[in-house]
């Protein structure tokens, strides 16, 4: 017969011990900051109806995008971002929830499309939320991007420092208005911005030019991102409100101790969904992954699935993204969490399971991570290699002597030093 | 437009944040006693190759209960336990980890058959798998179950204490091979007394009738369920080592303090897979929930993807499904998790936000949970309610006086007292 594949499929990844209990320790961190400031954590279903994935508008793209499947009548498939869910499950309980609402998800996301170096068809995101019935103030803003930039700092030993870019849809839309495009100008102009970053130097100008074909426009444009809104403060109310907005925001996270905050207009987070301001972290040691986490300010939710309007600001975190890509190029160092035990307790003779099961139970109920060597047939030697390997700090050894003396024997697998002590001693040396 | 609907798909659950605390605060005490035992938390992909997920032989089963797709030429589904995906990762990294290999995994399992009531299509599972290579103590078995026991009484206040019947495949291997049974009628008698617990008096033993029509055959049998095996020492040697094996089992599950630990020969979890001990763990106050966790011993977890021979023990404990159930019978006490924040501070005017966030940031690094509200436009009253609506035990008030005075006004949401106090006075305070 034929043996199975043992890899994963491509595009899902599945790490080591060591690797997966640095993962879990940092995205632990990340959530008790989360649930520090009152974000209460959601587990939402994995499998939605395709309706609730999806509208006609824009079916086609998301289509080869996900994993879709039929049971019965119902077409249904996984989700590919954590905000389907959420707009369903808020809407659902607008009588259950108080708002404003501080919801967060840490959860796997799917993407059906096919795997290429560095995206991933199972990953994890960290959403985080803030939702008024309404009304919302902007300082929500700086509460959602002052949390993440605390999410991240309790991971900064692996990820090293970020940076966050604030971008302003309204500051566009004000522009725009004051240059007089037209709808169609303000969409292709805005899908430009949006593709900046990514193009080559004058690319950007020089297809700004084959939109617009008005020079004196282009340049006024081209200008903010070399100024950025200076220019244009005293021109319109809608700019002044939008320029003063931003201002009083920067002067904001300044305040509160937002580290590496600065204002980049080029941030705009693509074309649908938001509406006020936008932002992007981004890793200062790693600026070649990318956005580490991105959102910004939506204007209704959840109008798809109720009549109630719902504002929020949100944010994902594109954490295990990050987290498998310095992993894969040996920047993360996982020392610290190689070992999955403190100590290794070895038993010399079958009769001395019990006392030797009773010992170890006793040391994790102390909070020490104990595991134990139980074919007792094998030899002193090979039980000791055990301990080597798995990287226990001690062994401690159980055999007829150590039992008729109520004792064990405690070998430091550093320093190879055997003393014999009572199990109380053991927990009271290991603890420390 | 019509709305959408806002319930997920049947057989989908999803909490509200104070059930959803609790959830994650049993799940998360498990996992500890799981870590503290020295197993390695694995994190697999949820989607596999269909041929990794089944075989030709029970295909035409599983697919019936699997959430199927393809992409591409490339057919895969989603997971409906932790063990296929185990055997793949295991067998893929024989280098990689250390034998006896303890594994545990926490996830979400998907069953693609049609909701009924209390059958879940997405749940989790806690697994926890110990596996050598070619050989295996049965101490191991009684470690697992131990620690099964240890980690169900970890959330003891919220399920209640919990039984393990512990039966035996060899046992039965032995007692049919003396009582001389052919193969199709070991395999019709065993499937029978799989189904025992399920039947109604006297069925049993009349559906052993119809097979076996044999009636000093059918006594032997019948009388395993009123002696034991006490009456087979010494019938034949595989019986004696069976017998044997089990005693000393019971007896070590005695001595390492496993409580509510009995021998139950009609448990024999399904026909396929387990080789050796079998066990299940019951909850004493909730009969009607069946099966709490259950697993046993098998000879060859990976044998379809590696020549190497894996034996394991291992188990699944369904804590999902039962957490569920008595949440929805109410038979949880959730109220030590309805608030999801010790206090919120309340802000005063919006020229006092940058103070008021710099409190809100000392007291969640100091391990307080604290919300903000930060409509500052929104009156006093409104504030306060919105800190009762949430459940704050305090509110930490921040207005131009306080600013002035570097302090705060803290109010005592239960007693309505209100004082004013230093920031690191309302620390020293709230962490009491």
């Amino acid at each position: 017969m034929d043996l199975k594949p043992t890899k994963p499929l491509s595009g899902f990844i599945e790490l080591l011990p060591p690797a997966q209990r640095c993962f879990d320790a940092c995205s632990a961190r990340m959530l008790n900051i989360l649930r520090a400031a009152g974000f209460s954590v959601l587990d939402l279903p994995a499998i939605e109806r395709a309706e609730v994935l999806t509208d006609k508008d824009n079916w086609d793209e998301i289509e080869t995008q996900m994993f879709l499947f039929q049971k019965g009548d119902t077409k249904m498939g996984l989700r590919y971002d954590g905000t389907v869910g959420l707009a369903r499950y808020v809407a659902g309980h607008l009588n259950d929830l108080v708002f404003p609402f501080r919801a967060a998800q840490f959860s796997k996301r799917y993407r059906g499309e096919r795997a290429q170096r560095g995206r991933y068809r199972e990953f994890y995101q960290m959403d985080l939320d803030i939702m008024g019935i309404n009304t919302l103030s902007i300082n929500y803003d700086a509460e959602v991007i002052a949390t993440i930039a605390r999410a991240l700092d309790a991971v900064r030993e692996f990820i090293g420092p970020a940076v966050v870019h604030v971008g302003s849809r309204p500051f566009w839309d004000a522009l725009f208005d004051y240059l007089k495009l037209d709808a169609a100008q303000k969409k292709a102009v805005f899908v430009l911005i949006d593709k900046k970053d990514k193009m080559a130097d004058g690319a950007f100008a020089e297809a700004l030019h084959e939109t617009l074909d008005n020079t004196n426009v282009e340049h006024q444009i081209l200008s903010v991102f070399v100024d950025g809104y200076t220019n244009f403060v005293g021109h319109s109310d809608a700019l002044d409100v939008a320029i003063s907005e931003l201002r009083d925001f920067m002067k904001l996270l300044r305040e509160i101790g937002v580290e590496n905050a600065q204002l980049d207009l080029s941030i705009t987070r693509g074309l649908a969904y938001y509406t006020g301001l936008v932002f992007e972290f981004k890793l200062i040691d790693h600026p070649e992954l990318g956005t580490a986490a991105g959102g910004g300010r939506y204007a209704d939710l959840a109008g798809k699935f109720s009549k109630t309007k719902i504002i929020g600001v949100g944010a994902a975190i594109g954490f295990s993204r990050i987290f498998w890509a310095l992993l894969e190029n040996d920047k993360i160092d996982i020392s610290r969490f190689v070992r999955p035990v403190t100590a290794v307790v070895l038993v010399m003779g079958n009769q001395n399971v019990a006392y030797a099961m009773r010992v170890a139970n006793e040391m994790r109920a102390a909070g020490i991570a104990t595991a134990m060597f139980l074919d007792t047939n094998k030899k002193f030697k090979n039980q000791v290699e055990y301990a080597d390997k798995i990287g226990a700090l001690f062994s401690v050894i159980v055999g007829d002597d150590e039992v008729a003396k109520n004792v064990v024997a405690l070998k430091n697998m550093v320093s190879g030093d055997q003393n014999i002590v009572g199990v109380s001693d053991v927990i009271k040396l290991l603890k420390k």
